[in-house]
């Protein structure tokens, strides 16, 4: 398959910083779209697979999957984007689109395995695939997004990664206006469901462990803060939640927010793989009919249905422009949570 | 309030065997319903209130809370039920009838509490509350179930606890013809589990940890049953459960079985009242949408609703009948598991 050589910034070795690489893209076939890539959110999964956290790395890693930019060229069977468009890549290029998954448009859950937008096998090109912190991104038009043109198109690249990590878990749990929707932590996808909750609607609390983030959580759009190391805090909101989105990527008890799901609510995890410890109690789950469930990323369609959402409803993500050469520096900050809350990287700055 | 004694069979303390005791009915109230009791199942719940094995006991312990029976005194305002029709009694005798459970018919997870069959305080005689191990009982017409003409009363006893418990979840997670379906545990639950799912035309699957439990689950209607202890059986069915109703009483590892659960399936636990030990892990439940939930008993209008497809379906439980003084040699047999699938006490004999 011919190939055409891109800029791009990645790393080569499980301790080596990100530094300047040249990675292969295919030549466009008939149902890609190829894409000059304008800006890149940074999600914590970037920094994870670069330092092989959760093992499985591929060097070199070549992170991003919160890709927005402009069409340069389509395939000759190509119908939803036209050269000038704007467009968007997720953390899905490709999947099988014939299992049971696929055809209800849940990619995610893709039964032979969804191929990730970097460090995944290849299908097409062989090798593994690399990420958006490159100068171009060749992907299959079934996973290119279409994006509003009212955005502000900095801040929509987190949108494909965190915005959609938070959407799928409240529309599939069904929040709608009225729900009462709690979220735990406030990061780059906790402020995105608070976002998102507000817009469908919901009356929206975010627990936090102090009360350094109460403004913050106000200026969102929050309606309350609860202080989750308060017990009479926490036992005020007792049996209060429709849905509960928690998106605290460490280990961490579940079971005081447990106690604060209304009769049937879920707690949706997002954030934290791994044994729940300490143990989950079923005694409140069984006495409740309450439930506790998982979800990751979204499908191409329910994307879609997001950014389209966000274009009526002028969300956006908080973020703090970066160059690409600031990446390592970003990396360290964001292990310290010091971003407001997505770091987006200006693609041009690759150029430098 | 006037009341007059009836006959009754329990234990005046932890650790006293269960002997003839005389107990105090409240007289008919307008809306109260008075039910000569022909048969009473025995749930585990009987024996561990008995012996006082989730604390809080209240002695004397009558317990009992499957009674099918005929109506022999109604009040002026009751309209459900007449003198003579068949009348059953569950898990509860009152409940507020004004919180957001009861008003969407969810008695069972009454936010003031539910009064309890028996050993629950009780809001109109005070004391605490008798059950069925007696010759009758006075319920008020809302919490009495109508029971049809046409099924083995004996065996019907058992629907009023392990039916609806079994029930309510299979309806609750929505399941209907065609539906994937497997039951962990074959006792008085897991074979009431089994025969709602096929009447209502699931595929049933049941868990076993050995092969002597095939027959009898084949027996039941049950259309598979997968060893559990056995890694490549349970490999060959991941991914396939739409629910999983998981019966186990005592502390048990879930893992093996969300392996086996569909995307965005459920495990509901209906058994076990405790730590999840060892950990659940959350990563499949996010790589496959997966919930872990609780369900406890069921609502007067969903008992009601069983009752009724049961008629439909000539559904009842598997019972062995027994006298009133064998109750202690019962619970010693329950305790090993040595009952298929449910002890119904014969209440003539309590005049013996
Ligand atoms: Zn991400
Ligand atoms: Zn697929
Ligand atoms: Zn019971
Ligand atoms: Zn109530």
């Amino acid at each position: 398959m011919e190939t055409f050589e891109v800029k791009a910034y990645g790393t080569e070795a499980i301790d080596a910083d990100l530094k300047p690489l040249n990675i292969k893209r295919r030549i466009i076939q008939a149902d890609d779209i190829e894409i000059d890539i304008l800006y890149c959110g940074v999600c914590h999964s970037d920094l994870h697979t670069a330092r092989n956290d959760w093992g499985g790395s591929k060097y070199p890693v070549v992170p991003g999957h919160e890709i927005v930019g402009r069409v340069t060229k389509v395939g000759k069977d190509v119908t939803k984007l036209k050269v000038g468009d704007l467009a968007g890549v997720g953390c899905i290029v490709d999947s099988c689109q014939h299992c049971s998954s696929c055809a209800e448009d849940l990619e995610q859950y893709c039964l032979n395995g969804f191929t990730g937008t970097y460090n995944a096998p290849d299908k097409i090109l062989g090798g593994y695939t690399f990420g958006g912190y490159s100068e171009k991104v060749v992907v299959n038009e079934h996973h290119v997004l279409r994006i509003p043109e009212t955005l502000d198109l900095k801040a929509v690249a987190p949108l494909l990664c965190a915005g959609i990590t938070t959407w799928s878990p409240l529309r599939h749990w069904n929040v709608k206006e009225g729900s009462k929707v709690a979220v735990v932590g406030l990061g780059g996808l906790g402020h995105m469901a608070i976002k998102l909750a507000k817009g469908l609607g919901a009356d929206v609390t975010l627990f936090s462990r102090s009360t350094n983030k109460i403004d913050d959580a106000k200026a969102l759009g929050c309606d309350h803060v609860v202080i989750s190391t308060d017990d009479n805090e926490m036992k005020a909101v007792a049996g209060q939640f429709d849905v509960i989105i928690d998106t605290v990527p460490y280990v961490h008890d579940i079971n005081p927010y447990v106690a604060t799901l209304i009769i049937s609510g879920t707690i949706v995890l997002v954030g934290y793989l791994g044994p729940l410890d300490p143990m989950l109690n079923t005694v409140p789950m069984i006495l409740g009919r309450k439930s506790v469930a998982g979800s990751v990323i979204g499908g191409i369609a329910e994307t879609q249905e997001m950014l389209d959402f966000c274009g009526e409803h002028n969300i956006v993500a908080d973020v703090e422009m970066i160059d690409m050469q600031y990446i390592n520096d970003a990396y360290e900050r964001m292990l310290k949570s010091d971003v407001k809350y997505r770091f987006v990287i200006d693609m041009a700055s690759l150029k430098n």
